[in-house]
């Protein structure tokens, strides 16, 4: 597996709109971690069996810049990159494009860590490997 | 009307909790949001009022600083202050602290600005008078 | 176009969850609602539209029954049938049902009329006719 | 402790708005969970704390009449008040109040049953206490 583009196909639903009429800030989070757990899965990490198991893969830190307003009914993909920033840090490199003329719409730089059943960071030696093997 | 800081008052509401029984990531935006827009009301700016009328309150950039989970049941408070960045942008420099014991769980930076009804960056002279005050 | 059922698939995303590690039960009002205006946009109706010119159709009355929950990763499809209620009111009969199993998770019957710029039940009169026709 | 209405008083945040410029359907039901919870807990359940444990409150049917639109910046209340239907099944009477003239919103039956950590409805006989005290 290597470290090809990853993408998610989505369209805006109108719930996901605000008095504006465009997608509210908040919910280009939830496109963005959609898109992050699939690509966890892709690579054969469930974000949500490790949380279960009390292992959080969480955020720390995220940086969105928004670009071009997505609206009701756009059908727009987001894509994910992975980076490898400190031995228990990575970066998630995200983009949203609107589909019809792939406009950038939002881009987003995800910082995330893995924390124990104690609180501690600490990458499972199976996550590890998996992250390893996807940012070469 | 000086620039102290404003604060908003919240409790975790059980549905805004994930998998993991903490506050989602996104969540924590709307946290932000809300007290942007209550603050920017106290201010005497109607976030849905200039929407309607087609001036539209924008948010171009978000730095989120995730330091502690929120969970079921906290009770929480969220503070915002006004900086100004360029003649049309600001920040508004806003942490969510968890209320038992002032513990800092978030530090926001959002980038803001508006536009106008044909979506060029144009700050209404009400609001510059008024954002001028804020920062003073 | 006749009136058979319309489908739309999902994909549960882990926000959707809630700490029970379950679909939280709003989110299914979500499902509910964008494969409605599916549908709805399907029959030549854009409710993003007709919101913007002051024609709000709205939902009166849910009724929903929760048979089995949705978990993380699960896909699912809602389908959506509409019914004749009265002179200015239709019922959308819908089902949530996960795909591997085709097992029923969901049942809802949604009222909904539509309101003018006065907040009078009106049905306009191109609604009127696209609705008749998907009835038949 | 009697049955005597409990309440819960709430602010409508923009973020809850969708394009009409009125709270999204979906969303009172966040506000009936939240005002539901909050029940519970002041009589002594603690809904999250059960989940952990396996023993999870669930919802099995919702009834919701929408007579009236809450819009942004509204203040609101929400009451809640419980009957049993069986001997495993409670509902919830609950209706959503406007702050500022008592204007009925929203009003909805909540039909919410236990399943033990197999599955099966079973109301644990603490909780069995605590309902049978609150509905007398």
């Amino acid at each position: 597996m290597d470290n090809d583009i990853f993408k998610v196909d989505f369209k805006v639903r109108d719930y996901e709109c605000d008095i504006q009429g465009i997608v509210n800030n908040s919910v280009y989070q939830n496109y963005l971690e959609h898109t992050r757990h699939e690509y966890l899965h892709h690579l054969g990490i469930d974000f949500a069996k490790y949380a279960l198991e009390g292992i959080n893969l969480i955020v720390i830190r995220a940086e969105l810049d928004y670009k071009y307003p997505l609206r009701a009914g756009d059908e727009f993909y987001v894509d994910v990159k992975m980076e490898r920033v400190s031995p228990i840090r990575f970066a998630f490199i995200q983009n949203i494009y609107r589909k019809s003329d792939d406009k950038l719409c939002v881009m987003g730089r995800i910082i995330g860590t893995a924390l124990n059943a104690n609180g501690r960071p600490k990458l499972p030696e199976e996550i590890e490997k998996i992250f390893d093997e996807a940012v070469k």
